[in-house]
């Protein structure tokens, strides 16, 4: 941490920030420019992310250097890590595709779809049975029937499944259904959650918060870690920002940026990314381009029947051309 | 729900919306301009609220008129909600004042926070048992045992306890401590937990979330009172934006929303709002005077000896100036 | 500027970093920690200001430790600055109300403006001559005549005039007839038309620009003031944020803000700031209450028969109320 | 334009709606709902952008169908055009790259970056001679002393030039030496300079403001084309957010949105657009996949000297590796 003070700071407010620096068994470099000194605080990381020196007076800022996640990084484990589903690999030469509808409705309408992300040449199945919606009044899904719904879909098709899991307490049950549990972007810290799938068998796909930064990303897989679960996977998936012409902002150089910072796989959802059924396409391709590991698609057999994001789903023939483009860029790519 | 045709749209692509509405128990008025076709529906407005008609051919666009919340609007309820906390009055002519440390440490720290803010005018003790952290690394608060310092300080001092819940099985337990249940900002859409609280026979104070809207805010409040808990009291706590002088971007406009939009009360922290112990007087004089029902204050007897937020904590001194002026300006508002 | 060396940086990253820095005149402290090599550089601020490290092999990151600004500074001037304008102070102990229409439409819509924001007690009258609107098909106001009328009207009811002004080829034209030079908050970063009000002998109100944060604005009030013009009066008017139910999100912590860091009067504009005539009166309190110089407001005699900003615009009567409430607040804070 | 009236709304409050429609030689069409009477209004578009009804007694909120532009609408002209600089195509099959130094510093540094651009296979050398700058006291350019450098450095290298207008004194100017004229993100709302660069006889580049919707970056085209100039290329840059690893947030989606809404070209710059040399490359293969027309790509041969933006450049040997990946997806997207 540096510490700058303030040009009207006296030696005494000086002397009380390094004796409190020194009391937690810190160290300290001092450097006196010309209007400024500065004050860079050396020791325990961990003891220096809870020093809070800004409530001392004649300090005008503090600086921190390093951040606080460890687990995750690049710099404790410089090799990429692959998550093996049951032998299909996120995060290896190949990208994997996670495709169905947003909410499981019923048993033929989840068949239907699970057929056509198959035949697409999707590796998973994804599909809510748990829903988190913003409004009471929507439909909240069909809970463990759904979960029983998509076992059975990816079984029928030989599709590993990813579903979301929003209540602590359904651990073992999504467990028993799921390969992959994935926490929702409203979830992302949502820290019980993180806690709890840290202590599960099983892989998790982390969406990225409505307005996470790349840091907190970072720190809420480092919950996940550090309970001791070492498959986690990111999935960027658009953030909020001023404009309305798409449901979220898709961020393709938060690809770039997991990738610089972390060792962990990291897959891009371009449905919910953009809101808009037309807009998948592009920025599929793009996400590969980016180097992304994979994608999460919503297809739908019946897009305009759908209960929920109806708008963003793609109908199964619209799903083959996205995988054909998008096959094409990851060979260039080197990744097919 | 209006629906826009898309000027090169066919007579078969309107007949094909014009069946869904049908089919939907609803019902439509056509308005044909110069270049545009538009759809009106008309019907029941949860019926409404599930349609989805972007996925259709020929549609360019939708627009919803009415929003899902219903028990939390001022169109359901005109007249002003007060919550009784056992005998004190929140949403009344009085502002109220929660004021505590962010986290509590020890008794002996909660106790001297308690007194300062008793003599300061406060009402409620505010202070963390289970902080929810960025990082797994920083303090995550003493739990039950802080619980019972809470309860304790409080029955010492007169003041009411608010504190954080973040844990969907701990509703029981922070009933048997506390007077008023936080929902943080990082948990406002954690729907288990709002339905969680909205069985629970306390008031519920749901802080917006970091890049809520108005509209997501009283959805959340919908779900607490769609489960029988009327008590719900709004808390706006800053807004993530671009600027990073502060820690967020305080939004005193949500006040005049809120009271335009729910009959519910609202009020103001200016502590998290900020993130600068220096920007808490101005912000809490504003707050009331755009017509906030009470503050939330991080008030520490040593801020720079905080384990969490000491950025953003006032002393006991600081806390009773801000308490003068805000009792001034209260004044002047009809409000004290 | 303090550089952060990456961990795995060799002694010549490190070597080419230290030389690169004495080479531009200045001198550094190194600090060692456990992980990490941090570089602070020494000497003058401006040189330091070009610096540009992260190009180089085994930067990790740098942090700018001074802002380039120094005249708008309170650090240079610690005294407020009270800008007069032929006798009306901006910045002193009264706050001043700028009032008045949107747009010049007629010699007689722009009198009943005047005449009703001079017995409100508004010191000022607002109005554009040259409006800089979003689409080339909106009314883009009287020009010269508009800037007669607005003379004219100043003139019969004694209030001083305030007008935008978009084209630095028409500085000489507008300082005939206004007694304060507006530019808008899309020309912020203008830096030509910065530097032409900064030559002009009239004193310049400085709107913040739409995602502009506080750092860039005093640097865009720098322009002005490095050219010789010492009267520039800030005016917060919202920023952009996701939130739609506002036009924009009124930052009132920014009144805070500049005035820590700046001895520059500023004053709120909550007309632009919120977009909702029935959100101008909390606004208007909370910013006086927040310790704003002073307001600006818009009001039309007819607000719906208004060519621009009519959602906006307060009846003459609505004004009075705003007026009387404002009256109040500031004597509470010992400024009326 | 839709306009909503409020539950409350009287039988008189709607009259007056429907008078004021009728005496703008409008009509509409009525739809009277279970909780709302919704009011549809019907006539010249142009008329209809200049209705402002929310300052009407009753009215709860309106919302505008069409938008006010019209050249640059796909809608207006159903097929994409292409530019043509002096031979070289924008928008055409194949990408174009216009690479080169954030600012001319020397003929030396300019040439040396020129062969390098060319020799990557770049067709547009850029490069500013006059920069616009966030402090008074940064590099602000060599002025015409730069713009000879550029044409002298084109024509030896046989690449066009492209270089960035800020001044709307210097239109003529920069069209002396340069092959198309950049207006930038700053400068994206100063509507004198867009009606400026309208008039003149060469292309116009026009960069997205920093936190510009795509609605109004179409309106601001819209200003340059409804003055004569067709020639108008988009070039996405970037856009304001809360996240502050990159320096901006690249919105790749916006290719996407433009290619829907307009007929006009789109590049991308991954250089402002992230902030970081490290991330050109992803971004700029994920541009390309993504449907843009080509890119603009900031190169000096020593990014470490760079007067300005040295830590988002690439160095010549980075420049080839990016051309490299390029033209390998380009070649994928069946545009090369």
């Amino acid at each position: 941490m540096i510490i700058v003070m303030n040009p009207t700071s006296t030696p005494e407010n000086l002397e009380k920030v390094q004796q409190k620096i020194l009391s937690m068994g810190l160290s300290y470099h001092l450097s006196k420019g010309a209007s400024r000194t500065i004050v860079g605080v050396i020791g325990d990381k961990k003891v220096i992310a809870d020093l809070q020196m800004n409530a001392f007076e004649g300090v005008e800022k503090t600086v921190r250097i390093t951040e606080k996640y460890k687990l995750v990084s690049r710099e404790f484990k410089p090799e990429n890590t692959i998550v093996d589903v049951g032998g299909v690999k996120i995060g290896g030469p190949v990208p994997v595709v996670m495709a169905g509808p947003c909410a499981v409705e019923s048993m033929e309408q989840l068949l239907e779809a699970a057929k056509a992300v198959k035949a697409g040449g999707a590796q998973f199945l994804r599909g809510g049975a748990f829903k988190p919606r913003t409004s009471p009044y929507d439909f909240q899904g069909l809970a463990e029937e759904g979960l029983q719904m998509l076992r059975k879909a990816g079984d029928e098709t030989g599709l590993k499944v990813v579903t979301e899991i929003v209540d602590v307490n359904a651990v073992d049950l999504i467990c028993k259904y799921a390969d992959v549990l994935q926490v929702g972007a409203r979830n992302m810290q949502n820290f019980q959650l993180l806690k709890a799938v840290g202590k599960a068998k099983k892989p998790v796909l982390l969406k990225r918060g409505l307005s996470a930064t790349i840091t907190e990303w970072l720190n809420a897989a480092e919950y996940i870690m550090s309970e001791g679960n070492d498959d986690v996977i990111f999935c960027e998936r658009g953030i909020r920002t001023y404009e309305t012409f798409t449901r979220n902002t898709l961020d393709l150089s938060a690809v770039a940026a997991i990738k610089e910072l972390s060792h962990l796989p990291i897959i891009v959802d371009p449905s919910h990314g953009t809101g808009r059924w037309q807009m998948v396409r592009p920025m599929a391709r793009a996400a590969i381009a980016a180097g992304a590991d994979g994608l999460m698609i919503e297809v739908h057999p019946h897009p305009e029947m759908a209960l929920s994001d109806g708008d963003q789903s793609l109908t199964p023939e619209n799903f083959r051309q996205v995988m054909d483009e998008v096959h094409r860029i990851a060979a260039v790519m080197g990744r097919a």
